[in-house]
């Protein structure tokens, strides 16, 4: 039972922003030595996008932004609140939520900017936190911003860890009142295999003055695939049935499965663990990737292109993070 | 007007940690090549504390936390989520939240966990979700915990963007249900000024791989403190009014204002600003200095020390930040 039902919201519009460098998998089977066709057979993904030269996480964060209040038909200006959901920032001070303010033309507007993260499942952290505002009377209307460059931090000697990411931008609008409501959101986090999925360098404990070295080889993305597979999938039917129990509402009543896309292991696992599956969940990863914190909303725009967020049909969305941490929500629309 | 005024709390517990190693401004004054007693003189600052060797964003945070959950007589599992209101983060991936939970010995529980970020207005932003989620219904006891390690960033070419920093942790514990209300809470970003505080290094921007040089010198805290001063003083009063406002509490019923510790300056415009300020006003600037999201909690702790936090009295937390961004909240205990 979750009090938030009791708000009704209204999605009014989302949108996303893609670097202009298009990378196929065979541009990756070159970099790391294999024959053409070894990355695509492997991880099951064809094309990402990077970002280059002039296109930074806030750039890119705010085009996406920018076209989320184009299909809302809002000016910047129109919202209460900024939040950005974000993994790795642009840069550590400020975040990325004033750089974003910055970017959509409302810098000198006072307009509230923060910043949540929990790594890729930030914008569902970001998305309960704004209907509870919305709930409490603080927030009308808000504008939810995901960006990630991944590709900031790639190790290539690693394919299994490098491969299957892409960068990209996400956002979504959101106004108090109206036909939908978060019928349940949840996060579990376990912090004991904090070490499966990691990036330790650009904050407080690596230092470059301390030991360059040392530094440089920790500022790529390091992740143990199988072991953090095994973490989250042994957990995720207890987590999916507690989240459902939230919501009253029963699996076969979800049309539409919007995930955070991981990988296309983890894909395959999320379809094959839910009655119906393969036909209900959105699956954009052989195209984009895994974008961290840009997936769900990215695949959350593309259901609501595809007419997936129809009035009264229900979406779950789902996924999980490092941390490690589980993450969904069910949503009528 | 806010909604969130109907939930009462009660705020159980809350703690501090500091780095073993106190630096007094005598050796700041040696290590810049000034007379002893310049920094003292300059910028009101006689000591700081410095985290060493083992002293990780993550351990200070969590002796923090422990001590919080100790006043509150709490165990760490029993609490319902658990958010990070930090500056700069640990580690890039995962964040604070994932080390911390960990550290606190809930790393199996599945006890929610996520950063929340808005510089040193980090603590504001948490308490104000954390209050939220617990007026719909969606948390009963919360942990919020701030640590931030200044020290990990500062260019002593440039004193008065170092030596006023210090490093420590603050952590507070709050329950759903009880006397206290926060009648008001605000935050405004001004993104136009993004610039004039900055830690550029260290996010998906500036890289390594590209140009070591320029990483490293961007790896360093810049602080335009004259015109920061400027942007955040001119927005102040009608910050605060519109604040008061928002409470329904003329500034005569503020019994303690509890300020982010940006700098003795800041801190003695704040109290000219405000009638009675001088009187009224927290300030451990001298003995710790900056400690970025830590300053606003580790005030508090020690109002609640001093019994400034008794049923009925009023308390004023306000603050600015990176970003540039205004905040605070109106509380009555």
């Amino acid at each position: 039972m979750n009090a938030i039902r009791g708000l009704g919201f209204r999605f009014a519009g989302s949108g996303i922003a893609l670097p202009r460098t298009a990378i196929a998998s065979t541009e990756i089977d070159a970099r790391i030595g294999r024959d053409a066709g070894w990355t695509e057979a492997n991880f099951q993904i064809a094309n990402r996008y990077w970002a280059r030269e002039d296109e930074t996480s806030s750039s890119l964060g705010a085009a996406a932004g920018l076209a989320a209040l184009d299909a809302a038909h809002w000016n910047a200006a129109d919202i209460d609140v900024l939040i950005s959901a974000c993994g790795v920032m642009e840069q550590p001070i400020p975040g990325n939520a004033a750089l974003l303010q910055r970017r959509l033309g409302i810098g000198a507007s006072g307009i509230a900017a923060f910043d949540v993260n929990a790594t890729c499942l930030s914008f569902l952290v970001a998305l309960d936190a704004l209907l509870m505002g919305m709930a409490v009377g603080k927030w009308r209307r808000g504008l939810i911003v995901s960006v990630d460059l991944a590709s900031a931090a790639l190790d290539f000697a690693a394919p299994e860890a490098s491969a299957i990411f892409g960068d990209g931008a996400a956002a979504v609008a959101i106004e108090a009142g109206g036909p939908s409501h978060m019928l349940a959101c949840r996060l579990a986090t376990y912090g004991d295999h904090s070490t499966l999925c990691r990036l330790e360098s650009g904050g407080t404990r690596m230092r470059p003055d301390d030991d360059l070295d040392a530094f440089l080889a920790a500022a790529k993305f390091r992740m143990d695939g199988p072991a953090l597979f095994a973490a989250t999938a042994k957990r995720f039917p207890r987590f999916l049935r507690d989240l459902l129990s939230d919501s009253g509402v029963p699996l076969d009543t979800i049309d539409t499965i919007i995930p955070h896309q991981a990988s296309a292991a983890a894909l395959e696992h999320l379809k094959r663990s839910v009655l119906g599956g393969h036909a209900k969940t959105l699956d954009i990863f052989r195209e984009h990737g895994n974008q961290i914190a840009a997936s769900m909303p990215h695949a959350l725009h593309v259901a609501r292109e595809r007419g997936l967020t129809a009035p009264d049909s229900h979406s779950l969305l789902i996924g999980s993070s490092a941390g490690v941490s589980l993450g969904g929500a069910v949503i009528r629309w």
